[in-house]
């Protein structure tokens, strides 16, 4: 497939009225927003056998999963996408497609470029959500520390369960769970890197310290290994004592004056492991 | 260098306001904007031996080059970047610091990641300027065809001509010439990919047919050499007939019903070359 042969492809996905047709170098965008970009690369984020159209998924889905942390609606997105030359264009562009019509959202432009014979492919994906946005610095002490889902599913896919393959390779990011949650959270993030380290930089970005108790952490698979397991996409969020949340999710911890995290299990103080998540991550 | 370190330079860099201090998974950014986005790989649009600090300036002057053409002022960007782990790491953010304060930007965000070893560099830079945009779509019959500057040297910079070198590593955008013409152009874009190439696609994005009179061109080198290399990021635009654009600038032909590019030597129509210019380029 050609760069031509690409964009008429794109040109039929549903695009962005600012997207011009994807004909200009450029694209038009009004209003407030937040903006978010991931980047994905072959042999590090995906399998170069994994489908296509799972990589799209995944390469939108964790771009959402940012803007549902903000609480607010996502409404396009940029991609830069490196021609292949065969089949596999087609079948990411299918991807693509399906993947922007599941969550309502529309082409604004990006980049076609070439790659060097066998590079591993880069991809990137930059996405607008309407509205303001709660920010992850906002905790404070006397919250509780909530998550919705369950923790260590993508960790357990990851790893090989046939029964987790789809929470590592299509991850659903809690779009309608965001919006709930933005009016009435302090604080909110998602779990990308692993529950601990997450955790952890909430309450560093709040100047507080927090108490993880794992016994509460709804898991699947070994505890310790879920909440240091990244990919879940889950919502991590700081929320003052009293009412529920509006969505379901679990208790888990506490904000407090002071700094860095503490892990109990069953009210006791149990040692942090050596590693709390992956390093990886977004500026 | 680790990512954490490699955040804390980038944190040095003048940032965004929305930026939220480069500490969150997404960023704020509020107004009327012109959207561009480029990627430049190693191998491909830059070679493994040019200076960071050059790859940096290009990665950035290639978008604010459509940005420009656009008649919009630039305020932000966002940066994709693969971690090399070495000294490459702290050139390339020291070229983009001094890029950005040169043209008066700030950094709004990005992404991090590492790639397989060995895997060539693939960089993103997406960048936001304020305002509606002169669109590609409006010239009419009747307006001139204008270019500013001087076409090919950039060509020449790249097959090793050290008088051109910089043409080729550090372009330089044309702001201020696009945001004078963006109240009197009916059409503008930069030259990227050639001037008859760029030309052609300017008239069918328009509707229309245009004549290029190669003799009038400014050229640096072969005139049709000139005319089909790529990378020059000077500005062509349609005028209308009547007053001379407020910036240096040559006509270089005209605009009329129908459809297709005539070239012409001193009054006479001649062959179109093979190629009229690189067919790489964004969506």
């Amino acid at each position: 497939m050609t760069e031509a042969e690409f964009i008429d492809l794109l040109r039929m996905l549903p695009l962005h009225s600012g997207a011009l047709g994807l004909a200009d170098d450029a694209a038009r965008l009004a209003g407030q927003f937040v903006v978010t970009t991931d980047t994905l690369v072959e042999g590090v984020h995906f399998l170069p056998d994994d489908p296509p159209g799972d990589v799209a998924w995944k390469l939108l889905a964790v771009n959402l999963s940012d803007l549902a942390a903000k609480g607010v609606r996502p409404v396009a997105v940029l991609l830069n996408y490196p021609l292949s030359g065969d089949d596999w264009d087609g079948a990411f562009v299918a991807g693509l497609d399906a993947a922007l019509r599941t969550f309502g959202i529309t082409l604004l432009g990006g980049d076609t470029v070439s790659l060097p014979p066998g590079a591993p492919r880069v991809l990137t994906l930059t996405a607008f959500g309407e509205g303001a946005g709660v920010a992850r610095s906002g905790a404070r002490a006397g919250d509780g520390l909530w998550v919705t889902g369950t923790i260590g599913r993508a960790g357990l896919g990851l790893a090989g369960d046939p029964a987790h393959r789809d929470a590592y390779r299509r991850p659903q990011p809690r779009l309608a769970e965001g919006v709930a949650l933005a009016p009435l959270v302090h604080s909110m993030m998602d779990v990308s890197d692993g529950l601990l380290i997450d955790a952890a930089r909430m309450a560093a970005a709040s100047g507080l310290a927090v108490t993880v108790e794992l016994n509460r952490v709804p898991v699947a698979g070994e505890p310790l290994a879920a909440v240091t397991a990244g990919d879940d996409y889950e919502l991590l969020f700081a929320l003052p004592p009293g009412a529920p949340p509006p969505v379901a999710a679990a208790r888990i911890g506490t904000f407090a004056a002071g700094g860095g995290l503490t892990l109990t299990e069953a009210g006791h103080q149990v040692p942090l492991p050596d590693r709390l998540g992956w390093l990886h991550g977004a500026a």
